[in-house]
């Protein structure tokens, strides 16, 4: 039974934290931390047998007994926090990104590299049904030699703008996970990045400095390419699609909906909606990717998505970050040789 | 807390047992009782947290502190145990059918109305997302007056002859399932049934006296009309459709598959089959059923699926018998008259 | 070129034409026939380049150099004009059904038997692209040995009360497509029916002696049973599908739409309804089967639709009929002795 | 009734001929003209009723009592036979594209201007009933303010290098056709385009200084993004979807099949390919695209897709010539100043 700490009591903290409870058999939340501690918050821990409900994360550190963390705090305490607790011998699980810093990146990954610590990013989708049966036929063979890869991702609402600033910019925010997804399907290095974008949804998103509407193109170290195309904002619902088109043929996989049902009127056949948003799409995902991290620690074997898996994606976002600004393609080597990588 | 005891540790009782510390909140299992129990049962429900494991179910009625009990032992010992689970003030959860013979179950249904237990009956298809999307399409006057209901309803494989033998018959233990749902998305009762089939997926069904192919059509209160199709073996996995068809549209439900993918290629386009059989389609609502009757029993609200409903689709599932044996359409009325009913 | 003459311009008399003019390379409509012939419908017969337009149908059946006659006339008029054109020693196309009068369907079926002209029923269905899929994937064993055939029937609007009335009833006039398909789609024959139905969308056609819903289940001489289900009247259109099932598996065909677009909004994901009605669904399905009884014609072969399958569906009709009067099981045997069949 | 003349035997001149003589009500093909004729052209042409075969088109430039011309002739001679027809005054319906050679372009467009003739382009997807669709959902404001436009189109089989080599290479020879669609679903211009490609499918086509698979993404004058995949050879047959994202919502439509038919089976559940090509896809479209120049003639009506919507597509191929060659963006302004346009 590996003995798990969360870090963080949002949203994704406490996804985690019932998901364990529910669906990992060999994890056990012994304590959690956050600094803005309720008491609402408090009683949501003891229904789950959470035994230490801390405000400081050093108190998780510190308990022997804790072999794993989840870092599911504000994104930019999550390279320190790793940094405390590869010192302090936990394995870590930490919600992407691991940082918008590269350099503050490469630390936790030479931290880790000199440790024995098992360090897991959270790239849900990975773990999503629909995903990985894409995966498996490219891996299969099924699709022959990979040609195109095409990812569509379009959020139901677009996030406030306070949030947008803070964010990162779409690029990391949002597409990050889009640009994990080609690195998955494709098995292979995105090389070049090209980006455009603008302010469809909301201006106000604009005179923060941002965009909410992008299609960003790649060329693949495989030889394919690949393109995504995002919105902050979907009236249909949470829009999270992808194809992978080779010499053998194609493999699409689309939204996962309520139900079947389909209603035939004078109005027209209608179908649901896709699942409004990533707690409804994507929350056997978040249990599948944490009893990968606990079976990794048990079986001692690697994590499923390491800390390269972590970084990569951040590269590519600043190459399409660049990419939007001058209007050109970007190499990721370019980017790369920035921080000596 | 609802404190729980589960009578019957086979297939289905460990699926609660199961299910119900996942999902749901406000009950605990807290024994589990069986006459064949090995260690592994044993070593399953301590890591369940079931607190006692006993081989005689009289310990679990005599515990004060469990409030209700779960009775998924052989199909024989429903009603039986149902009356001493009625008498030691237990609410009870029994896996359908109560009985096949409809005095037992005239018996455990007077008992129960002259108690103040809770009984429901574990017809879980009510409680699967798409037939409950179905139903409220109906109830919501999405279809208008409805004209025919349509189930088709067919499992991955045939059961063992030896199973058919004491199942009852396919109308008392797979299409009992349909008449129940025929009753949900309906919302009336049947009168009248007519029944062909045959034994076309395996002649040893036909030498053991029962059928594993069969078409059933029924008259219902409401006017309207329904249709079941039924049969013990789909290659391509666990069928279960369905259609209400009314004044102003139709609503249809199809299968569940394990992903969205599509594979294209020079063979076809080529989608995932159904989820392959119950456990899989029907985890889910497991759970929600057991759910339900828990919030029934802290709310002392009534069940979803009473005594009643536990009794009516027998009732329909001998009529389909006698009318199959008799190449002839039997009224509802006519079997209930046999049992005063 | 086999030159043809149409008898009856009415709507489906002038579908006929319409569809020779443009897709049956071997033909060519010389003359057309109507006792009501008004400008318009000559106008029409011009632009379609028909040389003669008659209002006695004689006058076509004495052009020797017609070769061929398409019956659109009323249905009472069919056996009658058969038999006259048989003598007049031409093929005859003859839309269904032949009579509703089985003396004069033997009739027909006699004096076609002792003459060399070729005699085809119009059950246009058999030569629809989605019924056809479904009978070459039974044909090729795709399915393995047939358990259960499906059929769904709707028409978009009732008919006319007043075409009710001499419309021979559902199951001669609307379900006589659907025992075809039946027969069509299985290659075997019906030996016993039953049927319930009720008039749930107009209660004046119930005052009329008819029904406009119904289910009719059949029990085929292959051991497979089959059920069709008819409504006069779907909101969202013609409603036309059908469904093989068998011990390797299920081929199923459903509707054509106008296009494959899909609206997704906040209201729902909505696809096209099916298109409108016969016209539209089974225009090509027309061409094909008179470019199949000319190509009988022309190569000397047998055609594909002959006089028995005219006369099979009436019987099961009939058979329907009696069932549904007397709320029991009919053998066809039954019906067929009382015409020495 | 339109007296036309079709200049180019090949296979599109053919397509035309028959499908107007099946569906084009108010045109007639008097002449067919081809320098390659042989006998059995001059059958099938006698067998559609066209009077005269030329192997000169200049018979059918000097037929007065011919209104309107075809160019189906090899793209090379586009421009030079426009003229000569502008001269003889014919209307004129011109296979795309009008020529890879811009100059060319703006002399028939100029020639056209100073005229009295009609001037219709072969972009025959604007007539499909898919695209026309979604055409009509972006028209009739079903998904707000245009967002995102998405084509893929992919042939089932790349042509011969040969072939590859005169054809003016992918952009201008395919890809044209989604260019169209663009401007066609957008209603709006494109300003910008970069281009990504490679010859993934046939390295001889690389060689032939081309490429077989890309992805081209555009920025619109209406603020909206546009992109599209293309590839030379699809195993599971013609690939033509696309899809309109906007502020209310999406409409996407996707590929025809030859039927709807489904085979579930141990191996999955089988749906058709799509229709394997331009041929099977389009016919109806063909018809479309010439009953609307017709009627365009007839009611003296601007044509739906006139001389600037051919010169347009061609402006964009080139900026995506350059934009591949020199990897970057290219504004559709630098193309039209090299052409003074």
């Amino acid at each position: 039974m590996v003995k798990i700490g969360i870090i963080g009591a949002g949203r994704i903290g406490k996804v985690h934290a019932e998901s364990i409870s529910k669906y990992v058999k060999d994890a056990k939340v012994k304590a959690i931390a956050d600094p803005f501690l309720n008491e609402e918050t408090e009683r949501w821990a003891k229904t789950l047998g959470i035994q230490h409900v801390y405000k400081d994360y050093h108190d998780i550190l510190q308990d022997s007994d804790i072999a794993a963390v989840l870092i599911c705090s504000s994104t930019d305490t999550h390279s320190s926090i790793s940094l405390e607790a590869v010192k302090a011998g936990k394995h870590i699980f930490c919600e992407k990104p691991i940082d918008h810093d590269v350099e503050k990146i490469k630390s936790v990954m030479e931290a880790v590299k000199r440790s024995k610590v098992k360090y897991q990013v959270g790239f849900n989708r990975r773990f999503d049904h629909n995903f990985r049966a894409a995966q498996e036929a490219v891996l299969n063979g099924k699709i022959g030699t990979q040609h195109v890869i095409k990812i569509t991702s379009r959020d139901p609402e677009a996030p406030p703008v306070s949030y947008v600033k803070v964010s990162g910019g779409i690029f990391l925010d949002m597409t990050i996970h889009d640009f994990d997804m080609v690195r998955y399907l494709s098995g292979s290095e995105v090389e070049e990045v090209y980006a455009i974008g603008s302010a469809l949804v909301d201006p106000a998103i604009g005179e923060a400095g941002d965009i909410d509407t992008a299609i960003i193109t790649m060329k693949l170290a495989n030889g394919a390419m690949a393109v995504i195309d995002n919105c902050r904002r979907a009236t249909y619902g949470y829009d999270q699609r992808a194809e992978v088109f080779g010499s053998k043929g194609s493999v699409a996989v689309t939204n996962d909906t309520a139900s079947t049902a389909t209603l035939s009127t004078e109005d027209g056949v209608v179908a649901e909606k896709p699942l409004y948003f990533f707690l409804e799409r994507y929350m056997q995902a978040y249990a599948n990717e944490i009893a990968a991290f606990v079976e990794a620690i048990v079986k001692d074997v690697p994590v499923p998505v390491n800390v390269v898996d972590g970084l990569e994606p951040v590269l590519i976002g600043l190459a399409a970050k660049k990419s939007l600004a001058e209007n050109k393609p970007v190499k990721l080597a370019e980017i790369k040789s920035l921080f000596d990588l």
